[in-house]
């Protein structure tokens, strides 16, 4: 069988600081036969086409050096070889027996147009096609899992809490503003742009939305809008924006640990200096990582698709065209360019 | 009734940094009846005799001018008057139905001889007096309660699990670490001593301990007690110690934050960088305060009376003589003078 081109984001060196599009390259040179070779007859290999790729922000964790602290919880990138991440992929070969041609996938995947994926036991099947198959990469996949478990199973909300979230507009954090939302909470976003709080307000429906980058004083402004205090806080940041919330949470606050993108560029991080409100104020405050929490998959799927067929929660999409704009869109998840969830469009 | 003069600590005025024994001082101005006043006739108030005052660090937070963030939480001290804290003392006289002449309590109380407490509610009576009454300043109350909610309800602790305590010999820690020896975990402590140290070692039980003040590199030391990670951190301390143990927690840790003492004297609180840890380890990090768990007292007498009177659990205290030496002891909590439960007797 004949070989085709198979085009590549190859990953170049461990990155320190700020990522950016030239720690990846785009190369043409790789060929791939759209069969699984006979060496893999005996595997359980299976061989796709990637639709969709997905930019999350713990793919700048697995650009660092080996040796860290973290790489024992997120695989490094290896140098020279593609990216890797959550996509959306079309089945062109199985060995596999829960996956056959032509069936579509979600789940780890490569940033290629072809990818041979020998552990696809990561792939979930999917049998909803009615809905944009990009969603499988957001709110059908892992963040919207993510926004699920971290609200519902960390935060343990209440109808009429006060719930703050940060970076809002964000894959996971559109989500939760609107899950808190469909349970009666008072929800309110921060996030880093004008555009991105009118979609809050006007689009997403959250209550009140700020630009964080505005507010000299984030304190002050949590009181603003927050003169009760905070209930839930979704964190997403990390950093000064967690120092100001600590201060104002309210007694028995709970706070979800998603993520802090604000500082996973940062040689040291920022010091958090307010943890003693965490004894004032009995905030039970937790970490969490979505794959504790993937045997809930099909009771969010039976929650999540009649909200998004009728109309009950939107869902914001970046999407960029196209493997050779990939890295400018996974770079830009860290200046804050994406408005929604940035998606890479591999193939139509 | 003829008066009779009652010695009191005064609380001079506000304090910033590290407070000093010039904070208080002792006044012999003051008299008393040993009687309910007519005037307090309708009231529902007690007349005690002080036998044993407890010096709890958070007396520091109290010290703070209000306006603080911390004092809708904790009520200052009034400059000018006695302090008040938790101590033991013995009924002359009542108004309230549930306590008459001659029965002993604890609860809060004032720092002088004699005080006129107008609400008891606080008070608990004492029905074992078989004990040295000064427990009940420790491990018979708030610091006991403490240890047992903490441990048992905040850190939900298995058989066999690593757990690690900070400030191990003090009121609090010493009886997290032999609570935890009881269920059959791996015990490690820190305190600031040799002397403490080796009580933890030979006294207490404690798998292990070290100084910390001995240790350049806190992150080493731990890898050295914990090769596999910790489990349960039981945290009195907070500041650089914390951030040591967040590189040092294992998958679904918990961390119980009772206490930060190495920040209450700090103008602006050390920063925290390694949070991050929280997310990459699942990590539940509550803060309690022993107010929310009183309701189980009964509970903790039933499993605590039997292990003190068969010698299952140890109690170290360090027992000041007289009221002219409460201003020290309290102020020697901050450098650990004291090993073990700091308490100032007033009166056999």
């Amino acid at each position: 069988m004949a070989e085709v081109k198979n085009k590549q984001v190859i990953f170049k060196n461990y990155v320190e600081g700020v990522p950016k599009e030239s720690d990846m390259y785009i190369s043409d040179t790789a060929t791939i036969k759209l069969k699984i070779p006979h060496e893999e007859e005996a595997s359980l290999s299976v061989l796709v086409k990637n639709l969709y790729l997905s930019c999350d922000p713990v793919m700048r964790i697995r650009m660092r050096k080996p040796g860290d602290e973290t790489s024992s919880y997120f695989t490094p990138f290896a140098p020279g070889s593609p990216l890797s991440g959550y996509g959306v992929a079309k089945v062109l070969d199985s060995r596999h027996p829960d996956f056959k041609e032509g069936d579509l996938v979600w789940g780890t995947t490569k940033w290629e147009d072809f990818s041979l994926i020998t552990t696809p036991e990561s792939f979930h099947k999917i049998q909803h096609a009615d809905v944009p198959l990009s969603y499988y990469t957001g709110i059908l996949g892992m963040p919207g899992m993510t926004a699920y478990a971290g609200f519902n199973e960390v935060c343990s909300p209440k109808k009429g809490e006060y719930v703050f979230i940060s970076a809002a507009s964000g894959a996971v954090g559109q989500l939760v503003g609107q899950f808190a939302k469909l349970l009666g909470c008072y929800v309110v976003g921060s996030a880093g742009s004008k555009e991105k709080v009118e979609l809050l307000r006007n689009k997403l429906k959250f209550d009140e939305a700020f630009n964080y980058k505005e507010e000299h004083d984030l304190n002050a402004a949590l009181k603003r809008y927050f003169p009760e205090g905070i209930d839930i806080y979704f964190e997403n940041v990390g950093g000064n924006l967690l120092d100001a919330v600590l201060l104002n949470m309210r007694v028995h606050g709970r706070i979800a640990v998603c993520g802090m993108i604000s500082q996973y560029n940062l040689d040291r991080p920022e010091g958090v200096t307010n943890l003693m409100c965490l004894i004032y104020k009995r905030i039970h405050m937790q970490g969490f990582t979505v794959g504790d929490y993937y045997h809930l998959y099909p009771k969010y799927l039976e929650y999540i698709l009649p909200c998004i067929r009728e109309g009950r929660v939107v869902y914001l999409e970046d999407i960029a065209e196209g493997l050779e704009n990939g890295p400018a869109a996974l770079v830009g998840l860290f200046s804050g360019r994406n408005v929604g969830k940035q998606v890479v469009s591999v193939s139509h």
